[in-house]
C-alpha cells in the first residue's frame, strides 16, 4: 500500500527516466527501491531529493560512507520510519557493516533512547559549560 | 528547573558518591554534569544508568568513540532532547569532532529527517530485497 | 491486526449504531473505515471522538475543509501514524486535492522535517522578536 | 515566551471566567497554571479542553487518579513536552506519588524508550499470538 | 520482515539458550515472542536487555505489575512502536486489564496526546510553582 | 544557548553575507532570525537550506503562502521543535493569520494528536479502500 502509484521502469520517462538512470549509475546496480518509484509521482521533487541524497551520502567528505549510513539509521529509528530503517540497514550492510558494528549500533541507539527519556522526564537544566553560542 | 533536586558534591554519599567518583576517574575531569546530579535522586537507577553509559560509550569496540557520540547526537536530535543534544555535542567536540565533521553530521541528520517525512507521507511499501529475517 | 475486535455492521447496536448512522449521514457514504470499527470497542469514547472529529473537520469555519485535511496529514506524518496518513490523504483527495497541491504538501512537510532537525541539532535560541506572550 | 498572551485574572470574563472558576472549584486551589491562561486565547477551545481534562482525569473510574497522572507523564515524556512533564509530575506528587513510585516510573519509562528503539531498529514482526482483532 | 534473522529454538545455544530458558521460567509459558528471537542476533545485548526487562517489570515494587504494563503501553504509543503496543497490550490483558481499564487508558493516552500538542503549539512557559530543583 | 556561535552582521562575509542579503531582499525586512545566524557556521549548508526554504515557501504555487506556514507549524508542533513553532507562528501572523484561523489550527493539530494516539494504541489495520499504489 502507498498513497501514490509506484512507477515501473516501463512508465519512467523524461525527468523520472533521467533520475532512475543516475541512481543506477551512481549505485552500480540495476535495483531501484520503492522510495524512488513512489517519489516519481512528483518528478521535480524526485530529482531534488535524489540529488541531495546522492551528494550528502556519496560525495567525498570527513565522515566515511558507512558511518553516514549508521547515522541515518539512528535518525530513522528515533523517527519510527520503518521503511527507512530497512533501506538504510540494507545499505549499511552493503557498505560493509559487520555484525559487531551492528550490535554496537543497536546498543548506542537504544541507550540514547533510554537516556533521552530519562533526561526529558527529569527536565534536567542544561549546564552552562555546554554553551557554545558565545565561544571564541 | 527540574522535576527533582540536583545533588551537589557536599550531599553526595554512599552509592551516589561512588558513582560520582567513577565518573570523574573514567572521564579524567572534575566536572559532573547535571544529568547525573538529577539522576542521583534515585541512587540505584543512577548506578545502573552510569554503568551502561560507561560500558557502551567507552569500552573498546568496533565503532570508534567519536562515531558513537555522533550516533548519540543523531538519536537525541530526532527525539527532540535538548539537554542530550547539548551534552553529546560537547562530548563529540571533546573527542575531536572537527567543524567539517559537524557540518556533515548536520547535513546527514537533517536529510534523514526530510526523507523520513517523505517516506511516511508516501507510505512506501518495504522492498522484498530488504528482508533479512529469513536469510542464511 | 489490531488490539481490539473490529465491530461489523451486524454487531453495531445502541450508541455504536447511532454513531455509525451519523457518520454515514454526515459523510454521505455507506463506507465506515476501520478506525471507527475499532473505537467501537468503547462506545462512549467512540461517540465523543466522532463528535469532535465531525465538529472540528466539517463545521463552517475560517479554514476550508481541504486545508484542514492537509494540516491533519502534516501532523500524522510527523507522528508516524501510518493509518492516519492513509485515511487523511484519501480524505484530502476526496475533497479535491490536486496532484500539484499534494506535491507541494510533500515539499513543505519534508522541508519542515529537515529544518526541525537542523534547529534542534543547533539548539537555536528563540529570537525575542517572536515573543507574543506580553504583546498588546 | 509563548505564542499568545497569557490571560490574567483581571482580564478573565465570560466563558474564561467561568472556566477559571470551575478549575478552582474542582481542584480546590486558587492556583491556575499557565496552560489555561494561554488556552484562554480561544475561549471555546479552553472550555472544551478543560471539560475533557476534568472528566478524564477526575471522574470516578477503573484507574485511580495517581495512576492516571503517571500514564500522562509517560506520554508527555515520550512526546518531549517539557511543560506537560513539569505540570503532571507536580500533579502526581500532589496526589501522593512517593519517591519510590517516581523512581520506578522513571525506570519503566526509560526502559520502554530503550526497547521501543530496539524493536524499531530490528523491525520485529508482530507475533500472530498478539492479534486481538478477530478474537471472540 | 526484520533486519535480522529470528532465532528458532533449534538454533538457540549458549547465552541465547540460557536467556530463552529464563524467559520461559519467569513467565511460566513456553511462548517466546519475536522480540527476543530477533535480539538473539546479539547474545550479550539479548541477555542485558532481558535482565533489565525482567527486573523492572516483574520485581516486587511500589507500582503493581498491571500498572507497569499500562505505563509501558503509554510510552510505546507515543513513540509509535507498533510491535511494542501489541506485545504490551497483550501482556496487560494477561495481567488482568479489564475492558473498562483499557477504555480509560485509551482516554488518558489520547487526551495527553491532544494537550501535548496544544502546549507545544502555544509554547506555554513553565510555572515557577512547578520547579522542584531547589526544594528542600 | 546554542551548539554553535551565532554569526553577527559584522562577521558575515562571502557566502554568508550573500545569503543574509538575499534573506533581507526576499523578506523585505532587515531582521535576520537566529536560525540563519546559527546555520552560518556551515556556509554551504546555510546557502542550500535558505534556497530550499525560499523556493518551497515563497515561489508561486498551488497552496497559498499562509496555508504553507500553517502546515509548517503543524509539522513543527508534532516534532516538538520549540524554535520552529515560534518562528513559523510569527511568520503566519505576518502573512495575515487571524485569531479565528489560529484557533481552528490549534483545534485541528490537537485533534490530530489525539486521534494519532488512539489509532496507534488500537493498531487499526489500513482499509483496502485507501490503497492508491495500484490505482490507474
Amino acid at each position: 500500500m502507498a498513497t501514490v502509484r509506484l512507477i515501473g521502469d516501463d512508465e519512467a520517462e523524461g525527468l523520472v527516466a533521467e533520475v532512475f538512470a543516475d541512481i543506477r549509475k551512481t549505485r552500480k546496480t540495476d535495483f531501484i527501491n520503492n522510495f524512488w518509484r513512489a517519489l516519481a509521482a512528483d518528478p521535480p521533487l524526485l530529482k531534488r531529493t535524489w540529488e541531495e541524497v546522492r551528494d550528502v551520502m556519496t560525495a567525498p567528505g570527513a565522515i566515511d560512507p558507512l558511518t553516514r549510513e549508521m547515522i541515518y539509521i539512528a535518525v530513522s529509528v528515533a523517527n519510527s520510519c520503518s521503511y527507512c530503517v530497512h533501506s538504510h540497514t540494507a545499505a549499511a550492510r552493503a557498505k560493509g557493516m559487520t555484525d559487531a558494528q551492528y550490535g554496537e549500533l543497536l546498543s548506542i541507539v537504544s541507550l540514547a533512547g533510554k537516556t533521552n527519556h530519562l533526561v526529558t522526564a527529569l527536565q534536567v537544566p542544561v549546564d552552562a559549560a555546554f554553551d557554545a553560542s558565545r565561544g571564541g
